[in-house]
């Protein structure tokens, strides 16, 4: 069965209110939006909205009120549903007493707690608020531990916004990238040739648990990549830092590379960790702990309690529901439903990546993402908020009906595609 | 009348509560604490608690339920009050729709728009969480602007904790901070030699709107400096950027130079605009619009919306009430009686800078802080939370009677410096 275009509709997508605001946002926001929110700048089909309204579950609302099973949650951040009952709840008794204070509340060291008895590696934790402060802040300690001066890092791979990092040079100096030294994902004898050229000024390796940057597939680690890292870190007495901002708590709540037995020296997390309130974590060995002492960390707001309540709420949901293995199965039906509805429709279709982080590509889709573009319009059109290059996020508020739904969408979006192209 | 060891006393300070949440903070935070919230690294009174429990308007609650009237304002953020009615109403009113979605609400909009109508000299705004997002990213645009390397900054000012500008070395690289370039605060001359020194390639000016680092006293602009700053930057075609983290909405709601007929190109603030709330905004003129949209600038909660409604509800009552003359007006009545105690007690002792942020300083302490440790460990005492050696912070939850009770808090701390030196 196909929903074609006999199947009852409603038109969704940017509407008068979404582009009233639009044009107002022109004025007063250089471009009308900034960064990965951006509809323009990412590229995003032409009838999606830019504002919204609401979110509840496994669903967002448009400003023009239009309703979305969600793939996107917030771009990572929502993991268990937004506006969680557990999460909201913790976060209104923790606003009933005080959130910024003149020092931490006791939720800092009941989530540090709670995070070093979650995740494997960890002996502490320090907070911050974006996942920029957490990657940067890992090798800061790994910097000032081993008195080196290189960071390590995957050609492509992204690890934040900032100077250092920014994959965009604009507004940056070369000295902010002097001392990042780059390597290929998954190709060992590529980070040993990268290591040798700096042998003795080795700080650490940065690396995200699975291939997730660019615009291709997405692709696990090769277990004997990993396992490489863990041994070359070791013999330079260099920090392993795994950049878990993207994956946190989505693969595995005790670490992303748990299953594989690789432990990182320094975990940097923040998306998922309250459920899309604004924290960031860096968790790290005992080896460390001194180096941490000796830099200077900090932020108005890093202490803050109610983010940290939700965090707290939010990892304690994700290990009691076990919804790790609930967004992987809902992935899987996901990503099955739709090779399903590609075979049948004779469209050429990728689906990458873990279950829970899936990436779709068109198999003729070539220097284009035209035929993606075309599945996420329609899909949008029929309830489903989609991505036509970027890693989609699972969340465990999804249901398997409402995956059903979200596969009715992709149903019509295969058809659109087959219908065009 | 002064009230001495005869008055009646509550023993406040540190308890044991405190001190176990120290001791279990220990095992999992290294340290047990970071940055500037870290009691240890402050050199804060033996007394004085690490953990808090509450705010309320004017007032703070350690976790052993003692409860102060607070003069640190969680080290700025707190403007009009904590758990300020209108504020939390907003905010809850926000978080019952959404907070973190898939882009911007329309509150981003409405805050834009509040900060152009706010702020003389804004066309625009972008906003981020940490007040070093905000100097960064203004950085970062004048760089895109100019297509120039060199920021100017004031000797020891304070501009953020990344590795740019983070006053220590532990954990950065000389690189990070190959393209700043210092100058005296209010002297020109040195402004003047150190851009010359680097013609053709100065990109900004950053500089705080009034002198308040160091462990000396607070010092104003001098009217001339700041005008010298502007033609300076009209000159070479170089960004002036005010850094208002600290100052921001405290001083002046339409910018702390105002008064002075000096404006910015670009103001960087957070701290306060959302009364506690995490946000940072940077404000510019149009000239520099285009730039915006050149530089890559993100973070996973730079659009969350419940802190943008605590921003416009902040903003709005701060001008609808004139909060920042009724700061000014607490500030004398606190820093005048204070100044008579003193004289009283045949102490010296100078209180400088803005009467909305001031900082004590004991002329007999020379080359260390005892006697402002002694003063503030007793108005901890008598229930005021002071600080020996930074800026202090008013708000506009203080009443003329709440500082008539700091005030007896300070009478009993200048009796204590006179009777112990």
């Amino acid at each position: 069965m196909t929903v074609s275009s006999s199947a009852p509709q409603t038109l969704r997508g940017s509407g008068p209110a979404d582009q009233a605001l639009r044009a107002r946002a022109r004025q007063v926001v250089p471009g009308g939006m900034w960064g990965h929110l951006s509809v323009e700048a990412n590229q995003l089909p032409a009838n999606y909205p830019q504002f919204f309204a609401s979110g509840e579950g496994p669903r967002v609302r448009d400003v023009d009120g239009h309703e979305y099973l969600d793939l996107m949650c917030a771009w990572g951040p929502m993991l268990i549903g937004y506006r969680n009952p557990k999460v909201e709840a913790a976060v209104r008794a923790q606003l009933d007493r005080g959130d910024t204070l003149n020092g931490p509340s006791a939720r800092m060291v009941e989530l540090a707690e709670l995070l070093v008895n979650t995740v494997a590696h960890a002996d502490w934790a320090v907070f911050a608020k974006n996942g920029t402060d957490a990657t940067s802040t890992s090798c800061a300690i790994a910097r000032a531990a081993t008195g080196r001066r290189k960071i390590l890092k995957a050609t492509t791979s992204y690890h934040g916004a900032n100077a250092q990092f920014n994959p965009f040079v604009n507004g940056t100096t070369p000295e902010d990238r002097a001392h990042i030294v780059e390597f290929a994902y998954n190709d060992l004898a590529s980070l040993e040739a990268a290591a040798a050229r700096h042998e003795g000024d080795v700080a650490a390796v940065i690396v995200t648990p699975f291939f997730h940057d660019g615009f291709g597939d997405l692709a696990a680690v090769d277990p004997a990549f990993a396992r490489g890292v863990r041994a070359l870190c070791d013999r330079l007495g260099a920090a392993l830092i795994l950049d878990e901002v993207r994956t946190g708590f989505r693969l595995d709540a005790a670490g992303s590379w748990e299953p594989l037995g690789v432990r990182p020296d320094l975990s940097a997390f923040s998306k998922a960790l309250a459920n899309g309130h604004a924290l960031a974590a860096v968790t790290g060995v005992d080896a460390l702990r001194d180096a941490v002492t000796k830099i200077y960390l900090t932020g108005s707001f890093w202490a803050q309690a109610a983010p940290m309540a939700a965090g707290i709420a939010t990892v304690q949901e994700v290990v009691a529901t076990d919804a790790v293995a609930a967004m992987r199965t809902l992935g899987e039906q996901l990503a099955d439903g739709m090779r399903q509805q590609a075979a049948a429709a004779g469209v050429g279709f990728v689906a990458s990546g873990h279950p829970a982080m899936p990436k779709i590509r068109f198999t003729d889709d070539v220097d284009s993402i035209d035929r993606a573009t075309q599945f996420c319009f329609t899909a949008l059109e029929h309830g489903a908020y989609l991505h036509p290059w970027h890693n989609w996020f699972l969340s465990s508020a999804h249901t398997p009906d409402t995956i059903a739904q979200v596969l009715a969408a992709t149903e019509a979006g295969f058809q659109a595609v087959r219908d065009r192209f």
